[in-house]
């Protein structure tokens, strides 16, 4: 919905493991960084303050990301349920497609244990960007 | 095949994020830490010098996790491709299913830039678990 | 005061970087993993819900920790103070004295904006280990 | 040893902890990051392939950084011995100065196992800043 939102993502030493990589399980970091961004900029709302758990994610992983490299994070909502949220990204290092993933995250009420309807506001600014 | 690979994981005070439970990145550094154990017991090799990358992984989080929670991780083989290694993963907090999730992981010669077969080594190790 | 609280650390996968040893920022983890089994053991305190910051934080580096050694923290209180408390520490990985530490923390009321005296809870806890 | 030497810093989601500002060893990743750069930039070195290792870090920890916050390490060399490389750190968040840090970095021969002189490449560079 709308044009992807893109987050630049600062490459840290600390990304690197062994490999002389970014390690896997930073590239979810960077996914979580860019959906904080959104997060912030298009709902007005601060990622560690909202009822919500991430209920799903995969990662397809295509190409190494290097230390130096400048980094950029296009997300975009593809699916607005009823309690949940769904975001695909695309993880670019320079112009190489590094992973492509998909979340899916998911409105919760703590008290009750379960599910919750969308706040209105995210559904309208989301579909209105 | 064969039972599943069992490995402890020490939650970390660090693991938990300002939501109060293991931040949804820090899963599949779990992950990870029981496919290293389990190359190092099962296949005899260390992870960090094994010519493999990973190719896809898919995690679905179905409890959170606090701090001071035993944790476990239970990893099976499910398949074994020409050149690619499926894991599927347990993850348990307690008694409780915290999370699932499969990984595939590639043979990959860096020089040509392409998979390459599995050795046959591993192959006979997880067959014969 | 008292014996040395020793808590064991897995090494993990993820706490080593690209010069194939734990990366120096990660031993801080292993010191606050230190620090909040301490706080669980002796004080009865979960370190995530009292009011306290680091202050100062000091760290030796004698020797490499590689993956697959078994870590050690020894954490000794050295000083009470009247809102402080300093505890020092050796990181052992096997046999070797892989670096020392010490941190200084302060009890602090988030409301006022100082620091507040240690609960004597504490105090007698630690005295009387 | 001439001006401080600036690198902005992201800060990300995944750097805060339970208490809701950012943990404690992650602005030791943040001093890391502001040395990588000043490698990168002045030196012309790569920090993963140079042989140094960090023989002591020590960090005053002054003002919590939360998340949104506009983070920048200031670097200066304070000291050049003649295997030793002595860096002076304030981590800025916003206008409040958020920590002051100190390393002391060794060239290292791994293979004989002690330290060793620092190129003298690296000595005109700083001295020549």
């Amino acid at each position: 919905m709308g044009e992807p939102f893109s987050t630049d993502i600062q490459v840290r030493f600390r990304d690197i493991d062994s490999m002389n990589h970014v390690n896997n399980a930073v590239y979810v970091s960077y996914l979580e960084q860019a959906r904080s961004e959104f997060f912030r900029e298009v709902l007005d709302e601060r990622l560690d303050r909202v009822d919500t758990v991430i209920a799903r994610q995969d990662v397809e992983y295509r190409h190494p990301i290097d230390l130096g490299e400048a980094v950029r994070v296009d997300l975009e909502v593809t699916r607005l349920g009823d309690s949940s949220l769904t975001m695909r990204y695309e993880v670019y290092a320079g112009d190489d497609l590094a992973a492509t993933a998909e979340s899916v995250q998911v409105a919760y009420d703590r008290e009750a244990g379960r599910s919750k309807p969308l706040p209105d506001a995210w559904r309208e600014r989301i579909e209105n960007r």
